[in-house]
Parts: structure tokens; C-alpha cells; sequence
């Protein structure tokens, strides 16, 4: 009995079944898995030798899941902020990146991000960068679960040449970690005007002969859009189409750019949409139509994307930010409500990675990704509703605990894998290189 | 000397000159006043006798000024969300208040909102809310620089029953604490749809006489200006101006509806604007077109609006969401970067408020209202530039320390005026009024 853990919370919210709040409700964690939600009472006398973690003011909800970041680009933040996407992309960026990203980079950068992911409730993340074998290492250090989206592009950085070594390198990689429980793969080609019709095609029969998801940026600004109508006389979505990308194995990083033909196009071929609200406003991307998609039956999670364009990877704040904007960008105040919200950050996460069976839900059977939220504190006080106080009032730094697998990451709000003051050091450690460089 | 205080941060940002960051400067205070910032040997060396606040980590910026609060609702903070504005005004706020809103109410809200907003940097608010006399005994007790908004409508409440008795209650509050250091107040016509026009003339009248300054909801929702349209024959900023109402005198909270004339004639007379962009896009307002304001010259100022249709009483939260939203909507990265988003929540605000020469920046002569910011944390680290940090990374959990006239009311997290488990206690009770009404 020793190894099943209970878990007793103030509000459990389970998210399935939809928009549901249980009170005097216990969880019971045993092997790494959720194996009970059942009325407190039943599970203290039933389960009287285990541990018992008393959560008195606090919600627990499924861990949020990240579905688009580049997690080691934290060690660039606000390294150039308040420009344009292109231009911080050529002149900032990737000169930054091609001077300093290794191993080692994205090994520290990737802890780093993670211990702020766990410290604000993420529990997976869906990464989308180079050196896939450092981010995979550093998911099994943090304990985190991570979805390692192998970059491919046309064009030579430190880590390969072209494309073709890109792809040796992401097979490599998801064949070195094929074994370790908590860690995937993902064929993450950039982008439809960084990688070509060829390698597309390639990227499709290895996804399928591998079993491996794709993770791609589409349709995240005007300009890629009407760059891509000059240059293929179709729109990229369109023309991703053609070469059969679309289907439900393809996270779709923005999509801010979709009118009703794209948005019935994805609908009907099941892709899924990683929204990242911060990152689009903040690039002046634009305003992505996650209401309208929702409504077509489209599946849409939430992301982050890289510290560098946000500059936060703070799931729950930008939670609130895309609540926020379906409400005025649909002119009704009722989309995206907060029991909504909080599906996309959890349980619509799972279905776009395949893995709704698993995590994305706090259901007996499925893994123990769970996080609590303190909402004891001036700032959540008093409580007409948990879940509205979730979504609209709470702040991350309220999260207090995250299970992975049934390992606690964080106890009140003490990191267990990480240690913070050595991640710092090395932060400071690169800035000094990135600075004096 | 032992009057006088040194802060020696990291970063000192005072705002004024602009886009200015200082290293290895201090500040000095002396009876609530700021009377030096130097270099911090000078300092030391000028001062030794004085008490020295090493803030080895931490970013110095003026305080926060919040231009549009309903302190009080902070009881009423998620009791009904994801509702369209007249809905959740007719049929949950307004039923709720007629109930259980008084003098006793207003007291422990406004408190209440006042520890939230000072534990989140806030150590000005423009607030606007009925039993003004309770919300000025707040601000004095919380030693937050208070300037009480003396709502006016035209139909009873349990306050006053016309707008007779609701000019004659403000004039009343404003003599009552007429002499009182750190409180003000306003005339709040409660928006052009709830106050008449002679109302809006008698408010003239008494803004001039006393001079008090004018805060009123205007152009907030398009239903409003149509609806002005349809009954007043043009729109109800036209309609204001016609009256008088339109100068530098009058605080406009929201303005989400502005087109390029309402834009010329707001420039033109010299209104300030309260921008409160989290509650425009939760109640689907809309999206205010801050950026062009500033570019016609116009003064624009943040505000949380009330915690039942934010629901944070965050500023820097809704900063980072106003210069988000500010790029994206322009369709230009640069807008509203973050050096003018610290403006617009300090020095704007004091210009809003006709307070310029005596807060909203850290120059010697003014107030101390002072706070610092903590930027150790896995968060804000590494640091390539503090501003960006603050507007775009920090939380308002690393807000440090708070001062308001020299007076320290938060120092390490520790509120100093307030007894946060007495707050607390306070909130409960009256939710489980409300609940069981």
C-alpha cells in the first residue's frame, strides 16, 4: 500500500466528463497511474496505509500541456524584443542561434525552460528544435513529458547540412530513445517557406514507416501566405494538401491566417491546431480564428511557443489571453469559456499528440500528469467558481504541485528533478557568451 | 539622517527621461519625497547615517497607476463570468449590488482590492464606485494614493436614490476629507446611457466650482453608440462634447469604439484615456485602438477596470496584454514596445490625473511612490534588457516592495498596512452572504 498515493483536494476538475467540478472528491495514484477518483470518504477508509497529500485549498486539474514551444531558445529572451518576425528572425535570432546552439545550449536551455514550464503546471511539452537527442535527454532529466519535434529545414546551421541530414539525424534520435517511457518523436519540418515539396514527401512516408507525428508552422503570417501564392500559385496550406501532409497525424503550429476554405480544408482532413496567442500578437502575427475552427470541429490546443517571442512559457496566462481574445475577436463573450479554456490546455493537447488515451484527463486508467492550484491566496478569494478562478484569476506561481507519471516534479513549489540556483548559473553563464560574442 | 531612506536596486528605470535604464544609481527619500537618484558611491558615500535597502536583484520603477478600477467588486470576482456586458450588468452585477452593496461592503472591498493591488505594484488608483466616503477611508487605511470616483446615475441604488443625491453625496465626501493627504476625488457620471444631459451639465457645473476632475465609461461597447445614435441623433461622444463634458479634465475609461473622428476630436480637446484591455475583451467590448490614439497625440492611461470583468487586478498582467495587443492590431511589432508600455502605466496615469508634477516617474521633487522588482527568478533570467523583462516576462508575483509617499506598504511580499488573513476572512463572510441571499 505503500506506493499508492491519495491525493485530496478542495475542487477536483477532471475535464472529462466536460464541465464538471467534484467536491469531497479524492484522487489515488498508484504505478504512475491514476487508478481511482472516488468520493473522499471512501478513498480514506479504503485506502488507509497510503500516503495522503492534503491539498485544503486547492484545485486539481490535469497538467497543462504545451503544444508548440522551442524550449532552449529561454536562454534568449528579451534578447531582441518588439520586432518584426522576419526581421527578428534574420537579424537576430537565427544569427544568435547559429553562433551558440549545440548540445550543450539546448541541453541547459531545455532544463531551463522546463523548470519555469513545471513551475506554471505544464506536464508535456510538445517541442519543436535542433539537437533532438540534448532536449530528449533533458525531458528524462526533468521528468517531464516531451514530445521531441526534430526541426527540418533546407538550410545549413551547426547541427546539419540539409534536409536529408536533418532527417538521418531525427531518426537517429527517435531510434537512440525508442525505449525510454516519457519521451516521443516528431518529424517537425519548419515551415512551407523553409522546406521543399521534395522534403515533404519524405517527411510523410518517413512519418508513416516510423510512426511519427508531424509538427509544422503554417499559416503564421500574411506574408507566408501571399509569399506562397506568388511562389506556388497556391496558398501553402493548400499546397501542403497536395503533397498530403494534411491529416490527423499534423499539429499545425498559428494558423493565423485561415479564411473559411482553410478552415473547412483542416476540418475535413483532421489537423490538429497548436494556438499561440502571446507569440501571434506579439510578433503582430495577427488574430487567429480559434472560435471559427472550434466550431468546424477542429481540434485546437494551446502553446507557448519559444521564450524569445512571448517572452513567458506560462500555459495559464496565455490560457487566459486566448480566452480573452475568442470573446472579442467573436463578438460573444460566452466563446471560449473557462471550462473550454481549460480543455484546450489539457485534454485537446492529448488528442492533437495521439495521446487523449494516456494523459489529458484525470480519469482512472490514465497516467498521473496532474497539477494543484492554490487558491487560497487574496488573489483568488473568495470562490463563485474554481474553474472561472483558474482560467481569469489565478496566477501561475499559485500552481503549487505537478505529477508526471505519478513522480512529483514540483512540492509546494519546490522542484524535485531540477535544481533552480545551478540552472541560473548557467543561464547567466551563456548570457556572458551570447553578450560578449 | 535617519529619516532618510536609500534604495539601491540593480536597474533603476525612472521613467522619465524616457527609455532610460540606470546601473549603479540609487534613490534617496526624505519626508515622502524623492530627493535624489545618483550614483549609487554617492550615495553611499553622501548618506552613510540613512537607512540603505539593498535590492541587489531587483528593477526600480515608479509605482503602478490604475485609471479605471471598481475596487469594491473584488467581492464579487467570479460570481458570473462568460457573459455578454447588459447581461451580466442587468442580471448578475447590478441585482448582486442592490442587495448587498454599503458602506460596510465598500470598506472591506475596497481593502480587499487594495491588498491584491499593492501586492501587484499598483500604488495609485482611480477608482469609481458608489459610498464614496467608505472607499476614501480604504485608501487612507491602506495608505494607497486614492482618488475616489463619485459615481453618478439616474436611477436609485442603495446609495442615493437620483443623481441629485448622488451630486450631493460626492460634493459631501470631497469636503469631508478635504484636507486629507493621498485621497482625491472625482466626478464618475456613470456612462452618456445612465446620466441625462442637465446631469451632465449640473457635473460641469461642480467639476469647475471644485475642481474636481470628471472619469466616466464612454463608448464602450458599439450597442452604446448605436443606441446613442438611435436616440440622440449622434453618437455619444458628440453628444458630450455638445454638452461641454469633452476636456483635459475628463478621465474616458474603455473608448473601445473610436473612429478616426472621435479619435480627432478626443486629440483635439485633451481627454485622457483609460485603457482597460482585459475587461474590453472578456466582455467582447472589443479592441481599443490605442495605437492610433497615441499617434494622434491623444494621452492614454491603463486600468484593470473592476475584478468582475477582469478578473486580476493585475496592471502589469494587462500591460503586457495592452502592448500585445497594441502590435497585433496595428499590424506593427513595434507599437507600443516596453518602455512605452511602463509609461503608459505610470506617467500616463499621472497625466490622466493631473498628477504629473507629483508622481509617475522617479525624479527628485516627486512622491515616493516607488516599487521594486524582483527579476532572480528562473522567469526573468537571464536579463539582455530589464523593461522587456518587466512588461514582457515578470509576473506581478516579483513585485518586491511597495512604497506610496515614502511610506513602505509592502516590503518582501509583507503588506505593512493590511492584515491579509483578516481580509480573507472578511471576503468568505461576505461570499457566503451573497451565496445564501
Amino acid at each position: 500500500m505503500k506506493s499508492i498515493t491519495c491525493l485530496h483536494p478542495k475542487y477536483l476538475i477532471p475535464v472529462e466528463p466536460k464541465a464538471t467540478v467534484l467536491l469531497a472528491h479524492s484522487l489515488v495514484i498508484q504505478n504512475g497511474k491514476i487508478i481511482a477518483v472516488l468520493p473522499e470518504s471512501d478513498v480514506r477508509l479504503r485506502y488507509q496505509d497510503a500516503t495522503h497529500i492534503e491539498l485544503k485549498e486547492h484545485a486539481l486539474t490535469p497538467g497543462f500541456i504545451n503544444l508548440h514551444a522551442h524550449s532552449a531558445m529561454s536562454l534568449l529572451r528579451g534578447l531582441a524584443d518588439d520586432l518584426a518576425l522576419m526581421d527578428w528572425l534574420n537579424h537576430h535570432i537565427w544569427p544568435a542561434e547559429k553562433k551558440h546552439v549545440s548540445d550543450e545550449f539546448v541541453l541547459d536551455g531545455t532544463l531551463y525552460a522546463m523548470a519555469e514550464m513545471i513551475r506554471g503546471g505544464t506536464t508535456t511539452v510538445n517541442d519543436m528544435y535542433f539537437h533532438h537527442q540534448a532536449v530528449a535527454k533533458a525531458g528524462l532529466q526533468a521528468g517531464m513529458r516531451t514530445i521531441v519535434g526534430c526541426s527540418i529545414l533546407e538550410f545549413p546551421t551547426g547541427f546539419a547540412q540539409n534536409a536529408g541530414e536533418y532527417l538521418d539525424k531525427a531518426i537517429e534520435a527517435s531510434t537512440a530513445f525508442a525505449n525510454q517511457e516519457g519521451v516521443g518523436f516528431r518529424l517537425a519540418p519548419h515551415a512551407p517557406y523553409t522546406v521543399a515539396d521534395d522534403t515533404f514527401r519524405k517527411i510523410i512516408e518517413l512519418s508513416e514507416k516510423h510512426g511519427m507525428g508531424i509538427h509544422c508552422h503554417i499559416h503564421e503570417t500574411a506574408e507566408e501566405v501571399s509569399d506562397g501564392l506568388k511562389q506556388h500559385g497556391m496558398k501553402p496550406l493548400q499546397r501542403l494538401h497536395q503533397l498530403g501532409l494534411l491529416s490527423n497525424r499534423l499539429i499545425a503550429a498559428h494558423m493565423v491566417h485561415a479564411d473559411d476554405d482553410d478552415i473547412s480544408l483542416l476540418s475535413r482532413t483532421g489537423v490538429h491546431i497548436a494556438h499561440n496567442p502571446a507569440s501571434n500578437l506579439k510578433l503582430a502575427s495577427g488574430f487567429a480564428r480559434i472560435h471559427a475552427m472550434q466550431a468546424a470541429g477542429i481540434n485546437v490546443g494551446i502553446g507557448t511557443d519559444g521564450a524569445a517571442s512571448n517572452n513567458k512559457l506560462d500555459l495559464l496566462g496565455d490560457l487566459r489571453l486566448a480566452a480573452l481574445l475568442a470573446k472579442a475577436q467573436s463578438n460573444d463573450p460566452t466563446a471560449l469559456d473557462a471550462h473550454s479554456a481549460l480543455e484546450m490546455a489539457t485534454l485537446s493537447g492529448a488528442r492533437a499528440l495521439g495521446l487523449e488515451d494516456q494523459i489529458g484527463s484525470l480519469i482512472a486508467g490514465k497516467q498521473a500528469d496532474i497539477i494543484a492550484i492554490d487558491l487560497s491566496t487574496i488573489e483568488t478569494q473568495p470562490v463563485f467558481d474554481p474553474v472561472s478562478q483558474i482560467i481569469y484569476a489565478a496566477g501561475r506561481e499559485q500552481v503549487s504541485h505537478v505529477w508526471v507519471n505519478g513522480q512529483c516534479l514540483m512540492e509546494n513549489r519546490q522542484l524535485t528533478t531540477l535544481v533552480e540556483p545551478n540552472l541560473l548559473a548557467k543561464a547567466k553563464w551563456w548570457q556572458s557568451r551570447i553578450v560578449n560574442d
